[in-house]
């Protein structure tokens, strides 16, 4: 069956927003590095690589979609070329590893610790991210659950590592900050967890331009909590512990 | 009817004008931000953005213009592709909360205050928007009335919550910027009011080329008016408080 002009539409102004939205965080974020104290600098230049890397990615997914669809008299139809659903997973595949990064420098752990736990949780995302590709071009559910399945291991070593990790983080910081500190846990375990859900549209019985247009813009909505909303939270935080140590 | 081609250029020459002059306003804004005291920086970032935003949008409009119409040999014909719309909305969903953002920062309220006027303005705008939109697009003067209404409520929250507030934080604000910030509270108003007013051209009897043109017109410079007029009027004001303080 073909797309609508509304799915076609919606999924067309969605990512054009994402876009926007990633390169105007990017902005926020870079300039709010002078306004910090000189420790928390890292953390707001890398919330705004994640963005550039994802307005990068968007604008992308832009240019793919309108080559794969012709929208005219008001009839979407196929052009032949396929939308490229790998970009996503190219850019989960850079920004994953940095936004963990910054996560564990903010535990501010031994060097070592640091060290070693950045490493195991790098190697944990990018078998995540790639195991999760050949489910996600599957023709067959049957597929994309044994590949869904199987990115799901190190996902899962992945949350119990940075909430163990992060929970005895937060007790070692300033009161005035702690409550920021859990609405950024928070944050990031409600938007990374929507991922898999996501991912699992088409075992709810969706289908062809359907299943597609839900995941697009399920996507776009996790990806704009976990790397505008997320940035933020790292932003208000940043200024508030420079005002403490100040 | 078919559109002439007086309308046809005047909508994209001021299409092209306005992406040019929110570009300069941007870099404008941007380069301002190290001539103030560092309080009024944020309120420089989030100005120039607000115009990058509108920037990126009106680059895309165009784009959508030229696409949506053929104009050769002095006359101008639809080309099949449907004129985008949406990217107005979509920007407005983006800059509309960033535009409340500043003015909730300039009233310089409590840190709660703050934080949950920003929020339920944020949603107010979101709605209004949204609600909006079904209306911009609709072929039947009923639904634009209808879905019109649904969006003055939200916006009438906005405007009795902006005015009540920006009221009470020039009271406080010193004497020689007083009159400045008056200024930007009816620069403010005077635009945003323009918004409904030219969504009812259609109601004044204009149809087809004659609608679309006054529209795009009209929307283009309530822009103007409020994004690079607040822009360079915010840029005034915090050079003076800047001087005041230092
Ligand atoms: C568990 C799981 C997945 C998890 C994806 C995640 C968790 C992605 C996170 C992306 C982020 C946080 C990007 C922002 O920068 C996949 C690959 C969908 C495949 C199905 C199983
Ligand atoms: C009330 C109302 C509207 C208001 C729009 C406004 C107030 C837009 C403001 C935009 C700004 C300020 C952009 C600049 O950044 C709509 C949506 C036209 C629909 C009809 C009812």
């Amino acid at each position: 069956e073909a797309m609508s002009a509304f799915q076609y539409l919606l999924v067309y102004n969605s990512i054009s927003f994402t876009f926007a939205a990633m390169a105007a965080a990017t902005i926020f974020l870079w300039f709010g590095r002078s306004e910090v104290a000189p420790p928390y600098r890292t953390a707001l230049v890398i919330s705004g690589l994640v963005t550039a890397i994802a307005a990068y990615h968007y604008f992308r997914i832009f240019q793919s979609w309108e080559a794969a669809f012709l929208f005219e008299n008001g009839i979407v139809s196929n052009t032949g070329y396929a939308f490229n659903d790998a970009y996503r997973y190219v850019d989960w595949l850079l920004t994953v590893p940095l936004l963990l990064i910054e996560l564990v420098l903010v535990m501010r752990l031994s060097r070592e610790e640091t060290v070693s736990k950045a490493t195991r949780l790098g190697v944990a995302a990018a078998l995540m991210v790639i195991l999760g590709y050949p489910g996600e071009i599957a023709d067959s559910n049957g597929t994309r659950a044994l590949w869904g399945f199987l990115s799901t291991i190190p996902f899962a070593y992945i949350v119990y590592e940075l909430f163990s990790g992060l929970s005895r983080a937060i007790e070692t910081q300033p009161p005035q900050v702690r409550s920021l500190l859990k609405q950024a846990r928070l944050l990031t375990f409600a938007s990374w967890g929507f991922y898999p859900i996501v991912y699992m549209a088409p075992f709810a019985g969706l289908d062809g331009p359907t299943a597609n247009t839900t995941i697009q813009i399920g996507y776009t909505i996790a990806d704009l909590v976990a790397k505008v909303g997320l940035g933020i939270l790292i932003y208000i935080i940043a200024i508030r512990k420079s005002e403490i140590e100040m």
